[in-house]
Formats: structure tokens, C-alpha cells, sequence
């Protein structure tokens, strides 16, 4: 535990400023719950009007204390927080956690002093925590620096899931599943306002710690991209999980979080995409994240996406093998012989794959061993599930019902294997025992199962996969970028396109097309001409010389009329590129994330179905091959009407390309278009026809 | 209770064929449930063996009974039912309950069993219900003809949701989640087999109980589409909602489904249509069937959409208004004088909606009486949601909590109110009793509550609709049609085309298309031909006379090559209609619900995103405007790239006249096909361009 938040998650010491002797107070409850649960370190309640605080010495101030605590909690309100974090600071205090509200959230005073509060902390060395935060918790170590009520009537037990959120409430509410889930949390850290420690780092943190192994986040935005993203590779090198919920996905919800925090919104869309992109899933629902980490919390994942569903009951195995697929799990069907097998043992089954053993296995619990059996040898499955209903909390039936598939699952322990029942907690917790995962819900169990596959090759691609190496540096004008000169710039970084040849002013561009080769298109090259079709700048579908001399002419007197102050470089003359898909790569300034590559296909699809994904920079080229493999329109680029299939790994390489010099030059692009992108048949590359970049006001260093 | 079913669910007399002394067994559980709930009626065990049956004078045989009963349980194996049926028949049995496996779903000798008992009962006038099912249950009447395990522990009280069911472990598994949600049953039918009772006049009869407020169904196909859609009409124009499940939406699942009873599966992206145009609601997953039927089971519905939602913690706040969101809600916000109201009463508040109170609500309650009272008083909602986490479980703020929350609704009876929290059965039964809809999951909420609203307008619909009148009976020739036949009767059908004319063969195409103006499309019109362009039979963009009179010489002469057996009607000659939008119009003829409609966009919508929607025939122009709204590309049609919006009334008109026409004549139709149909602007109407209608064999009269 070498992370800055060791000793605010795990400290030795601790004031409580403001506590207060009824344990029902917001003063109150950290040091009750400290005190019922046992807390091994030293507690300093600092209360200057009391000589006990719940049966403990009273001190003064926090100058009084007989040493320096690593954590104070500050239950005081906003207007008495900003001398409680300054003395906190001249004691020498490691870190503060700040409940109340009232400071950025508030409004401009709130923000001011929050600003005030943050500059003495820092000047110190004082990390804070907060304000308007739940505080954190750490079960292991019996440490509960919160007022949360969610320990009111129980406590949280030690376990595999971390939790980090924004919002205190939340993370109380899923604390409180987990627990009902009969999980135990690892470390619990809310991080309200984030005036110094935020989200990044309090998942940089948890992730480390050993007895996690899946994280639950929860965020409105997050501040620091580099942390960010560092923290969530990070987890990915581990192995550990992360299951997030992001919220501000609605128009009226990201309007909603903006007035809520000061973390800035950035696009949803985006942040979606670098979730993915970082093996992160995302829960569309609470209920969907705590089903999700259930399944994480074992830290087991399978080794591929088979999964063999046994039923005693048609209808259920039909619904879960509709689940599963849509889960993006195989339910690939049993081997002939293994089919062969379940059809001697059992005339009525359905022995493909759901394995539908009828209500006879149920009446033959003998039968129910040896099917599950051999579907478990003879199957090849990746994971198993089995359906079982209200039967193991059937007094008469459970127990038998256990020992028989106890039976049949020994010595398949490589396989996955999980159950969806109806029955109370304590019936279910037998079979997790036996080490199933026990839902309730058939299509939260396929969607749990369908993370773990996601999980597993995610973790996979980061053990295998290497960091694309950054971009190489390049000189950037100072001024506007003509396509001409953008070409220049994004053939260095890799990025092919047509030839093309600048006819200057004054040139033949009659002569320089028939080098090219008839047809062609001209284009004027203006650094100062961003939108050459709107000045007719733009002339396509040359046929000899003669049409391309008087072309060139009238490209030059109109741009010449509609845009007289433009620096003219020429022309250009291309060769007209036919055939292949029409797509778009473009680069955006993300306020969260910084350089975003961004690929759709064109026209109507990114207009009409915004049919458009991300990726933040750099990726490498199989990272490029499943963002295009996420357009709903994919199978374009497959070949339909009996097209041949297009050149998908050049496109790749093209996205990779862009990426790796969006990165590099991040702090001057503030866009580049590559509008359209054709991608030519497999085996002839790409097109890009167009190019523009451009760049951000440079500032003066 | 006038159904067939009535005697089958009520019945006075009942005698168990196979009754068993065993409360455990098959055979004995329909008793010991009866006997344990009390069933008023008189029960008359059959069971040649024994003096009594649990205690009960049994009897040798059906023969022998005092009189016939309404109902016969048969728990005896498959081989003993045919025997049994055939007494049941002869008694003079009103239905017999079939429970037994071993029938149609177990190859050709048990289908042929099922045929033989179910001509049998047919001769006789006795229904079947099975075989193969878990049979039904009536909690009013505590009559309970199943062997279901799901009463074991607990009985399910009488209450407003039917539950019918293909599956019978199925229909246990919602029954129980019913229960544990606090709802209770009016009727429970399971069908199984469905060799004579199915589906539909299951839910037919459970929809015209007085005490049924809503049905949850699940099925894998259906038999009988005109008693299905009768259903769902009568369900809908009474006001009752149906949360359906339909499985085998996956190809995986739908072979299971296949292999699993003998139901013709159809197509499932038809039956999701069916669904939608007729007002069901389907459930993706089980836990939201028994979300959304909780929601119906008081049976009112909110006027509008617009909902207000209140918290005390921005995080939640801002994942509801998400949630709201994608369910289809309007997250409206507070006007201008209910926002300052709040801000003078909570000067930290987000006042717009979601109102985050801040947790100063929590300690101040009146404040949040105050202020939910004017959310309800100034908002205009008809829905309303508070997020209340752990609190009304929390010992000393249950009941002030609860007491602010009262006074605060009070006069706001009009309001659909709804609450999260995550608390035991009980405290979220107090809240309950109070009218609100409790959620554990504010996704679940949200979901349910965007369901109620679309109820809400189907019901609307239903009270104020027509039923669109069927289509005028054409002749309709024996033999294959040409495309300027198929036109002809698609015109007097209501389906306006372009101007067309026919040069007969030796005629005078120059002329014509002169008449016409060009440029002018030439094609070959042949009952014979279906696939025009194959042969090379459509000549496009012709400009002049002598370029007509050739390209028609060109067309007949591939013919003769390509066709030669082909009979010729001549060319038709058709203006170029430029513009518009270009869509796809079909109808299908689905192996379950007969004529259906198909509409999509033109092109790579239909191939490569299958952006198509069904509905089935007839219909009118409103719900053909419902169909136009759920494509994805519809915006399209509302015009991009500063395009004139699409003329989507003349649209909806179209496809309305063609639903019209196919349901007249579904019995000789296989297929339309109008390819592409251009939507032109607005008010400029439709161009369908080409039609081909294919037959179905004529079978003689």
C-alpha cells in the first residue's frame, strides 16, 4: 500500500472534529460506529465544550492532541470548516475528509471558499477529502470515517468489492446490495466535491489494494484524464474488474449533473466509448452493476464464450438461450455423440443444447447427475448454468437436489458454473458455497455472464497487447492548414493518400491532369479556404486537358470573387477515386478527454442514425478493428449486393495512425476531418479525399 | 362469466382421475391444496384401489360418480389418459386437465396419442386443457387443479393479475414473484400442449374476470391468430393491460422453442409488432414483466407523460431523470414560479426537476413537505417520484418520514406517485397502503412508469379509434401477375401510381413516351417475368423518341433471348419521378398472424441495418403512422441536409390501403412487393414505381 490514500483508508490515528455525544449525529456516528465495530487505532473526539464524547477523553482543539492523527474527520459545518482545515494543517494532520456541504455546489461563495480551503491544504501538504462527501470506510481495518446510515443496522463486511463514488448516497446504496448480495467491500470511498482527491485516484488506490477484486464506480464526469485513464489500465493489468455507473447520459440528466457538481460533463457518448475501450463495463442500471460485480467478485473468468444451459423445463431454457445470445455468449450445441449419450439416458430430452432434461430429471435426480455430467465432459463448455426455480428451498428436495449436482459438477471445476433460483438468501448461499453464481433473474445472470466473457478478454488483450508507441513529433505551422499542407503533415504520421500535385498559380493544370490520368478532380488549396465547395472551389469529373485548364480557371476567378483575401497556393488535381465505402475519421477536442478519434460510415448513417463511435488517442490497430467493429452499419463494410468485402485492416491502420498523432499534438489540434474516407475493396487500401485540420489559438509559452 | 372456460375455472364438482394418498405426489397435490384452502365445491377422488383418498370417500371409477363433474383432474401417465378421456367424455365431464408429458412434444407416437384423446373429447363436447400443463388455479374460488410446487410452502391470494401461460413451471415462477411482491392472482392457466384449450381463449377468459386488472402471458408462438388478436383487442378496449413474454427471439432460442412444443414459431420481429399495434407490453426480461404488471395492478393510469421527480441526493436524481428519459417520460421542468418557490424555501435546492432537497430535507421534514407539495401544487405532473433509499426502514425516521410524505400528497389523489427504496417487504408495504408504487431499482421504476403511459394511450386509442374497415373483394386472376396488372388492382385498391402507358407489342414507344415527357423509364410488362432487370427487361433515363423507339426493341429482344417462353403484353412507358425519399413496401404472408405489412427505407437500411417494422392487416392511417415513427431511420423523412420533409401522411395512406387490400385478400395473396415506393415532399405524395404480387396456389373451391 504505497498509494497517497494509504493512510486515509488504513490510519492509525484519528480526530473527529466536532463530535458530538449523540451517535445519531452527523458528529456522532463515525465515532459510535468506530466504537461498536471495534477500531483498532486511537480516536481523538475534539469537542472544546465536553470532557467525554461517548465515553471518550475530549480534547480541546487539535492543537491539543498528544500527536499528529493521519485522518480528521471535520463534522463541522461549511463556515467552520475553513479554520478546522487550516489548523488541521498547522498540526501536521495527513488528511482531512470534509462532510458538509455548502461550498462549490452552493454557488460562487460556496466555490470561493472552497478555493481558499484547497490553497491552505496544499500549501500544507494536507490531503482533503471531499467536502460534501460521505467520507470512506474500510472494513478490514474497522475504520469508518462516514456518517453514512447505511451501517445503522448493520455492518459491512470485509470483501472483494471496492466502491468509489461521487455521490455518497450512491455509494451507500450499493454498499447496502452488496451486502444483501452477501458481498463484503474492500475499501468504501466517496469523493463529494473533489476539491484535492478525486475519483481517479480513489480508484487508483482501491484497485491496488489485495482483497479487491472488482470495483464499483459511480461518476457524473471525471476531472483528471490521465489518472483516469491510468487508474482504469491499471486494473485491467490486475485483473480486476470495474462495473460503472455512469450517469448524465440524457440530456436532461447531464443538465442535472452540471448543476450538481463542477465536473465537467464532457459527452457521454465519449466517455461511453473510453470505458469500452479500457475493458470497463458500464451498467445501464444499479440493479445491472451489483449483478455484474457478483459475478466479478469470485475474480474467476472463463476461458471462452461457450455456455451449456441445462433446463427441467422447456420453456426457461428457451428464454435463457435467448438471453445468453444476446449476452454475446455461444450456446453452441452439443457434440453428436455427447447428444447421442443424453438421448439414451433420456428418450424425451432435447439433448442439443438448451439440454432439456423434462420434469423427469427432477423425478430421477440420478438422471439430472448424469446429464449435467455429460454435458460438463462431452460439451466443451466455457461456462454452465442450470435453472432450478423454487427447488432448492423445497424441504424435501433440496438436499438431494445439491448432492446430485455436487456429483455431477466434481472435477469440472475449470468450467464456470451458475444457477438462477427463486428462494430466500440462505437456501441460495448453499449453492455459492458449492461455488455457483445464484440469481434470481435468467437475463441478469446471462448478462453477468456475457461481462465475465468481456472481462476475460479484455484482461487477455492487456497481458498480450503492447501501448501504441506515441506519434513522432511534428513541426505545426502557426497559422491555418491548407489541404495541401494537411496531407503533407498526415502522410508523415502514416496516413496515406491518393496522389495528388499542385498546379501553382499560373501552371497548366491541363498538362499536370493528363499525368495524373483522366478522369480528375481539381481542388483549390487555400490555407484560408476551409469549406471549398461553398466557393466553388471544387470542380469533379475531368475529362482531358482542355476541361481541366478552363476548370482551373473558373476555381481561381470564383474563389477569387467569393474569397478575395485567401492565399491562393494552386490548385490541386487528383485522380476521381472510384468504388469502395464512404466513411468519415475525425478527431475531437473532448473537454474531458482531450484527442478523440471518432469513425463512422457516411452520409445518412452519420447523419440520420448518428451512427458514430470513439475512441480517446492513442489505440493501436486491433483497438481501430472493434471500434469499427461497433457501427451498427458494420456490415457495409462486409460487402452487400455481392460487393467484395473492404479493406478493413488498412482502415484500421488509418484509425491507429490518426490516433497516435492526435496524441502527440493533442495540446494544438482542436479538430481534423477526414471527410470522406473511402475504403476500397480488400487489398487496395483506403482513400481519404479529403483533409482538414484544425488547430487551436496557440498560446504563448 | 359467460366464457367456455367459466366451468373450467369454477367449477362446483371435480373428480381427481389418479388421486393419491400421497399429499406429495402428482396425483395427491391437487387434493391436499384443496383440502388445505378449504375449495367449497365437492371433490370426488378416482382411485379403484382405495376406500378414501386423504381422508376423502374415493370413488372406482368416473362411471360411478353421483353425478358428472365439471372438471376431471387426469393424473394418470400418458398411456392411461387416452382411457381416461374417453370415460370423461362418456360422463359427460365438462374438461378434463391433462397434466401428463409424453404427447406431441415426444415425437410422432405421442402426437399421435394427443390426436386420438383430443378427437375423442371434440366428438364428445368435453375440453382438454393440456396436456403436458401444470393446469390452472382459482384463488377466489380456493380451487387449485394443479400439482404445482409453487403452493407448497405458502397459498397465493386472491388478487388483479392473471397469469396465462404456454409453460407451466413458467407461469409457478411469475405466480411466486407475484406473490413476493405482494400481488395477488385471479386466474392461472397453463396450456402446455394446447391440444384443444390454448393461449388466446385462455387469455380471453382471464381478461373479462370482473377481478382482473392485468394478465402476464408467456408463450413461444400461437395457434390461433384470430382469437389471439381478439384477445388483445377486448384486453385493451377494457382497459386491462397485458406484460407478455415471448421467447425464442434468438435463432438458438427460437429452435429450442421449435424442438420444444409443436407451436409454429413465425417470425419473431412479427409477433413484437403484434404486440406494439395491439398495446401489450413486452417484457425483455422476467424481473421487468412482474415490475410492469406491479405498476398495473391498481389499474390506473396516468393522463400524460410528464413526470416530477424529487430527491434529497443529486446522484440519483440525475440517474432517474435518465431513466425517465429513455423510458419515454418528459422530465419537464418546474415553471419559473414554482422554481423561486422552492428557492425561497431551500436556498442550496436544484429547483428545475429532478428537485434535489439536499439532505436538509432529511433533517428538516417539513421542508420536505413543503416543497413536494409544490412540485404537485405548480408542477403539472402526472406522474411523481421521490428517492427515499434506506430511510423508511430507518427506526426513528420511518414514521415522520412517512407523515411529511402524507401530508405533503395530500389533494394530489390524480397523480401517479411512485417511490425508490431499497427497504424490507414490510416498510415498503406501508408506503403501498399510502398508493405509492415502491421500486427497489429506479431504472425498474422508470421503465414501469413509461409503460403505464403507453397503456395509457392505447386504451386512449381503443376508446376513440375505428376499426378500419376491410378492403373491397377484386378479382384476383388464377395465374401469375404482370407488373401493369398488379398496379391495376393495386390503383383500385386505393394505392395511387404514376402515370403509365402501355405500347402493345408493334406499337409505337417513341411516341408514347412523348406523350408521357421525358425522360421516361421503358419496361417490360409480362405476368411471366417477376425479376424485370434479369433480362434486361427496364431501360431507364430515356431522353428523345428515337432512343425510346430502340431501347424498346432492345427490351423485347432480350426478352425473346432470356424469356422466350414469357408471354409479352408490351412496354410500359413511365415518367423518371425524380427526388423524394426512397422506402420499401411489402406484405408478407407470416406463417402465424397471416397478412402483415412490412415497411422499411430503401437501400442499405433494409440490407444491411434491417431497419424494417410489420404491422398486421388492416390497420389505419394512424397506427400506419406508428409504424412510419418506430423505423430508425425516420428521420430521414422529416428531411436532412435541409431537404423538404417527406409527404408521411400519403405514406401512412398507402400502407393503411394495402393493409386493407392484403386482409381482403389474404387467402390468395403470398407476397406484395412495392419497390421502392419514393415518398416524395410534402404534399406532393407517393410514387410507388414498380409492384409485383405473387399468388399462393389456388386450391380448389
Amino acid at each position: 500500500m504505497s498509494s497517497a490514500l494509504a493512510s486515509l483508508l488504513s490510519p492509525r490515528a484519528i480526530a473527529i472534529v466536532g463530535a458530538s455525544d449523540s451517535p445519531a449525529r452527523i458528529g456522532g456516528r463515525p465515532l459510535r460506529y468506530m466504537l461498536e465495530a471495534g477500531f483498532g487505532g486511537t480516536i481523538y473526539p475534539v469537542n472544546p465544550s465536553r470532557e467525554t464524547v461517548q465515553g471518550v477523553k475530549a480534547w480541546p482543539s487539535l492543537a491539543a492532541l498528544p500527536e499528529a492523527p493521519d485522518v480528521a474527520i471535520l463534522a463541522v459545518p461549511a463556515d467552520a470548516t475553513e479554520k478546522a482545515v487550516a489548523e488541521c494543517a498547522a498540526r501536521g494532520v495527513k488528511s482531512a475528509i470534509v462532510f458538509s456541504a455548502g461550498f462549490a455546489e452552493a454557488g460562487d461563495d460556496g466555490a470561493a471558499l472552497q478555493n481558499r480551503m484547497t490553497a491552505t491544504a496544499r500549501a500544507a501538504g494536507l490531503r482533503l477529502l471531499g467536502p460534501n462527501c460521505l467520507g470512506v470506510f474500510n472494513p478490514s481495518q474497522r475504520f469508518y470515517g462516514t456518517f453514512s446510515v447505511v451501517l445503522d443496522n448493520a455492518f459491512i463486511a470485509p470483501g472483494p468489492v471496492g466502491i468509489v463514488s461521487q455521490s455518497g448516497a450512491y455509494g451507500a446504496h450499493v454498499a447496502h446490495l452488496a451486502r444483501n448480495r452477501g458481498l463484503g467491500v474492500s475499501q468504501w470511498i466517496t469523493t463529494g466535491n473533489e476539491c484535492d482527491i478525486d475519483l481517479a485516484e480513489a480508484l487508483a488506490h482501491v484497485v491496488e489494494q489485495d482483497d479487491t477484486r472488482v470495483v464499483m464506480a459511480y461518476a457524473e464526469g471525471v476531472r483528471n484524464r490521465d489518472a483516469f485513464i491510468a487508474a482504469l489500465e491499471r486494473a485491467r493489468a490486475l485483473g480486476k474488474a470495474i462495473v460503472f455507473m455512469k450517469t448524465g447520459r440524457s440530456a436532461v440528466g447531464a443538465e442535472a449533473a452540471a448543476s450538481h457538481t463542477a465536473a465537467l460533463a464532457g459527452s457521454d457518448a465519449v466517455f461511453d466509448a473510453v470505458l469500452r475501450q479500457f475493458g470497463v463495463h458500464r451498467a445501464r442500471t444499479t440493479a445491472e452493476q451489483i449483478d455484474v460485480a457478483y459475478a466479478c467478485a469470485s475474480g474467476r473468468y472463463p476461458a471462452g464464450d461457450r455456455i451449456g444451459i441445462f433446463t427441467m423445463s422447456g420453456g426457461f431454457g428457451i428464454q435463457l438461450a435467448d438471453d445468453a445470445g444476446e449476452a454475446g455468449l455461444d450456446v453452441a450445441p452439443m457434440p453428436e455423440n455427447a447428444q447421442a449419450e443424453l438421448k439414451a439416458l433420456l428418450p424425451y430430452c432435447s439433448p442439443r443444447n438448451p439440454v432439456d432434461a423434462t420434469a423427469q430429471a427432477v423425478t430421477e435426480l440420478s438422471i439430472l447427475s448424469k446429464s449435467v455430467d455429460s454435458m460438463l465432459r462431452l460439451g466443451g463448455y466455457d461456462l454452465f448454468s442450470i435453472i432450478l426455480g423454487t427447488g432448492p428451498a423445497t424441504k424435501t428436495f433440496a438436499l438431494p437436489l445439491r448432492e446430485a449436482l455436487a456429483k455431477a459438477m466434481a472435477g469440472h471445476d475449470d468450467v464456470i458454473r451458475a444457477a438462477t433460483m427463486s428462494v430466500p438468501r440462505e437456501a441460495a448461499e448453499i449453492y455459492e458455497k458449492d461455488g455457483f453464481l445464484v440469481y434470481e433473474d435468467g437475463s441478469a445472470l446471462a448478462n453477468a455472464l456475457g461481462a465475465l466473457v468481456r472481462f476475460s478478454r479484455s484482461f487477455e488483450r492487456a497481458r498480450t497487447g503492447t501501448k501504441p508507441a506515441p506519434g513522432e513529433r511534428l513541426a505545426l505551422p502557426a497559422g491555418p492548414i491548407s489541404e495541401r499542407a494537411a496531407k503533407d503533415i498526415l502522410r508523415q504520421a502514416g496516413i496515406p493518400f491518393p496522389r495528388e500535385i499542385l498546379v501553382p498559380p499560373g501552371g497548366d493544370a491541363g498538362k499536370t491532369a493528363a499525368e495524373i490520368g483522366f478522369p480528375v478532380v481539381l481542388k483549390v488549396s487555400s490555407p484560408d479556404i476551409a469549406h471549398k465547395t461553398e466557393v466553388g472551389g471544387v470542380v469533379v469529373g475531368v475529362k482531358d486537358e482542355a476541361e481541366a485548364r478552363s476548370a482551373a480557371a473558373a476555381i481561381l476567378a470564383r474563389c477569387a470573387e467569393k474569397a478575395p483575401g485567401a492565399g491562393i497556393e494552386g490548385i490541386l488535381v487528383a485522380p476521381m477515386v472510384k468504388g469502395g465505402v464512404e466513411t468519415i475519421v475525425g478527431v475531437v477536442d473532448d473537454p474531458t478527454f482531450g484527442p478523440v478519434v471518432m469513425f463512422g460510415l457516411g452520409g445518412i448513417f452519420v447523419e440520420v442514425l448518428k451512427d458514430v463511435t470513439f475512441r480517446v488517442a492513442p489505440f493501436d490497430a486491433g483497438e481501430a478493428r472493434r471500434m469499427i467493429d461497433e457501427i451498427r452499419g458494420r456490415a457495409l463494410l462486409d460487402g452487400v449486393r455481392g460487393a467484395t468485402p473492404c479493406d478493413v485492416d488498412a482502415l484500421a491502420d488509418l484509425l491507429s495512425a490518426l490516433s497516435r498523432f492526435a496524441a502527440t499534438h493533442g495540446d494544438r489540434i482542436e479538430s481534423i476531418d477526414l471527410n470522406p474516407v473511402l475504403v476500397l475493396p480488400q487489398g487496395q487500401g483506403i482513400a481519404p479525399l479529403d483533409a482538414l485540420i484544425v488547430l487551436k489559438p496557440e498560446t504563448s509559452p
